[in-house]
């Protein structure tokens, strides 16, 4: 397979994103973009077909792989249509927020005998992936220990909390899934505790907006991931993995390396605002790695499995802090 | 006053390290030390009396005040009889291991009048100093999170663990006064995971080498401690406090500020080994202050209450541990 | 004008660098590329006429703008034949070796009406535009002393060296470029240091491989160049400002933010390799800034007389380095 | 010889320094401090024999060295005089602004047989000390480039600069120092510009107060220093040995190691103030290393030619900014 042909469902932020870095991939065709709700008037550039309907992109046999980026609830369905036609699929995460349905698509998929790929872009970032190798070169030894800080630059609008799933489903579940990645081990056990420091609002919506959960793996070794969902700094995002031959930690990502010394301080400029301009390398490199695994008839490198383990997760940690309780993960 | 006049009682690591300052600092003259184990000949300098009771030390009429530097179960019946004979006492860290005889020892304290200053030296640590002031001052707005990092170079023996209280009490008790200090509010509740990953013997005597610990403060603040009894790479002492208007990080020290670049990488020398070499000025500067408040009769920055809470926030977490369940903290 | 039509004169490694990132361009159309010596089997993408000669390029009423990748001797002539056909031109540094060859170049440009701009990317880079900041915001007052570091991973051939008109104008006219970017002021005159302490074969060809040049700027302010041609942990470029408010400094970019603690030391990654790497976001953005320029019928960021003041500084360096005395930079 | 005693001439501020350093120190006794213009009331401690003459010190038996404090024209003759009274002399740089005053100096310590310390402090200090380990232990490899930053916080008042024998004597003279010590290689020519731009009563007075000096080292190595009078966040000190292996280089010290990151950047505090501040530790190291030169007979670690050595530089720079060329050093 020489060039790879893609149709694009849900034309949003994300999908837009993926979209324009597309654009740009050599051995890559979009030949069609879809989303209800879009105006098409300005983007993408001539030659891609847009439309509202999903059928477009599943119906058209030209068409090898499916980018879902639809909103949560069709992400499932639209995976199995998608696998049902054929077609490999990338997924934003989460495929759905109740284990059963994931697992109903992932033996989908499996039937289908297609590619999935989970959009956990984070294990594209550079840094992340360096920590990860120093775990997998040895460098570090046994892992004992793994850090999370996850911070928010700003809290999203509670009219979004409320449809979240919570911030352990929503913000968090990136981390539960980083952990799995940076130690290569499952998570047997969850205690969370949560608080509303920011805006009672979101507590109001059911929520919390501060969080600190740990975690025994299933080695034994122990994680905790803290977040915040404002940091008014900008988006904070470290890591580090501590183990008996050292520790690997992964700063921030900031717009310059200039540092300025003034009566009062010496200063940095504050870390890449939030997601997007912070992980723009890792969502180019999650789609060269999707498109990888396609022409090589590979696994891609996060599958169905990773989907479901981080909303297992999630939701131990939800029931911990519901129940003032440390909770077992679920088997997947 | 001006001079005021020393005894010291215990003349191991930590009791030489207290003199040695001494003898260095103006308007303070050690009299006495007394060690029943110790032998003399070679320190400290000529001009102090020294001898193997305490007797020596309590029953001196021109010593003020007294630095207890003895072996722990000693530290609380030596307070009272310093107290009971008039003297000014520093403790060193844990006025006991049982609140109840804490409590009595603080009674003891009250009812003589004198000051009593317990041997949290790493308040005065310059940057853990610093991060309280970004607190006070309102650098960081309304504190959220605690964060703090807390790994020794090498476990100890384990005839030393075994006496030692377990990790809660003899390790994370200073981390636990330290999230006192850096918030100045109480720990409410308590959750602790502990694994034994580094030495098997500590596990077969009862205790563990690594743990994770979050905290609810009073005031609704989330706080995490995490330790280690062996970073490879030296004494990883490092606190982050967030809040509303920003976060402040102590990292930390190394013994110079060089940056070596050659093939493989850019490395610095890797931090101070233990807490005589990082914690050297803030031995130092916990003196100053105590002789400051015997001078000007002030209250001493860490006075008996914050020996008890560590403690109580201690065994807490012991219990947390031990039941799998978080623990509220005992009220003083 | 909305897409712009572009030919490209030469197809070495700059060329396809360019082209490469002009195929990701909105509203740029990439319609000729040729070079006498490059094989166009698997490179650029269809869609794009490929030949041997510049005709092809200058001849082609469809194309608005050239850009000059080709080797230095023909830059001048090929400058001067795009802007008689109408064109506008993006010429690769030097311009020329020789000033006078420059200036009736700029002449050319000039009475054709035609934007002119030259390569001199590293204006672009997000760090060194951010210390251009500090200067133009006033963080750091006025400007009394600029320090570059400018350092290469490896020395390039000797068979390269002969030909390069020596280091002054090979490399350190970057550097030349980047202390009047960023000071806004003119350079008065130059004493230089060299000496090959690399390899001796450079020294046979009649160059140095390192270099230390002290300037004096029009306003009085002092600034300093280091070169050497090899860095073995890699390319090292930072630049500092420093004025009667304070100091901005660019420090390396690396793979990642990711800090190793081990056993004998803490360590990054070492910087970028060399300037394909380094300096990639430049390299886009000074295209951006070519094409903004001509749709808006500006003058572009970097023009001919920037050209032709960097060689004019680079001969005073090198009349400077062979007669052993400071020399005055001619007028423009 | 166990307990060395000690006379000081000279009771201002590097006086008062060494005083108190010493009284710290164990097998030390300051026995003397004679000053004619300090009033001794409350400084130093009981047990010093205070006075206004010399004599005092020099014609004491039981002084075995002599700390020479006092201003720069009494050094030599000081030297002399306590040489001649059998006396070890440590004497803050430099010994004399005039070269063969200083070499009369040196062979009357020769005639005398006792050893002379040069108040090179900064030899001492634990991060530049680093980096000259990163030269002798082979990290950096041959050195190839050395550079230094060399800026106080604030200007001298200009009585003080016009009897300072100018920037390049005055304060280059340490940095000429640390270039020896880094390379252990000597200074074959120099070449120093300099400029008037933070205070014009200085340029009246005839001095520089911003000054860039490049030289070329007997073995062919490349060093520059750079200079200001004022940097108004704090005193600068860095330095940075490249080699054909690596680079090493010395930052700042700060009060502390803490980070702030709020709205408008991520700052640090600024580096220490001023020299009392930031080179407290090679004060004391320097006595150290004083005192057990004496003890064990050995030269001490910064000779009488290396005071002689600061000073040759000093001039053929001073030299070579009159005169508007290189220059080369003086043989000693």
């Amino acid at each position: 397979m020489g060039t790879v042909t893609v149709g694009v469902i849900g034309a949003g932020r994300i999908g837009r994103l993926h979209t324009d870095n597309l654009l740009r991939m050599a051995d890559v065709r979009v030949k069609a973009v879809v989303d209800p709700l879009v105006d098409f008037t300005d983007w993408p550039r001539a030659g891609v077909v847009t439309g509202t309907e999903p059928e477009l992109v599943l119906s058209d046999d030209e068409i090898d792989a499916v980018l879902i980026c639809s909103p949560t609830p069709t992400h499932a369905p639209l995976t199995e249509a998608a696998a049902a036609a054929g077609k490999h699929v990338f997924c934003e995460k989460p495929i759905d927020l109740d284990p059963d349905r994931i697992r109903r698509t992932l033996e989908a998929v499996d039937r289908a005998g297609v590619e999935l790929q989970v959009g956990f872009n984070r294990r594209f970032d550079p840094s992340f992936a360096r920590v990860r190798r120093a775990v997998t070169d040895g460098e570090v030894g046994e892992v004992q220990i793994v850090k999370i800080t996850s911070r928010d630059p700003e809290a999203p609008p509670v009219s979004y909390v409320e449809s979240s799933g919570g911030i352990f489903l929503d913000m968090t579940i990136h981390d539960f899934d980083m952990v799995r990645f940076l130690t290569g081990t499952e998570v047997a056990e969850v205690f969370a505790m949560g608080a509303v420091l920011i805006d009672p609002a979101i507590g109001a919506a059911g929520d919390v907006d501060t969080a600190i959960t740990s975690m025994v793996m299933a080695d034994g070794a122990l994680a905790v991931i803290e977040n915040s969902r404002q940091a008014v700094y900008g988006y904070d995002q470290r890591v580090e993995v501590f183990g008996s031959a050292g520790s690997a930690e992964a700063g921030n990502e900031t717009p310059n390396r200039v540092t300025v010394s003034a009566v009062g301080g010496v200063r940095t400029d504050t870390p890449l605002y939030f997601f997007l301009e912070r992980y723009q390398a890792s969502f180019v490199a999650e789609m060269e790695a999707f498109f990888d695994s396609i022409r090589n008839d590979r696994q891609p490198p996060v599958g169905g499995r990773d989907g479901l383990m981080s909303v297992l997760i999630g939701r131990a940690a939800a029931r911990s802090m519901a129940e003032h309780r440390p909770v077992a993960v679920e088997a997947p």
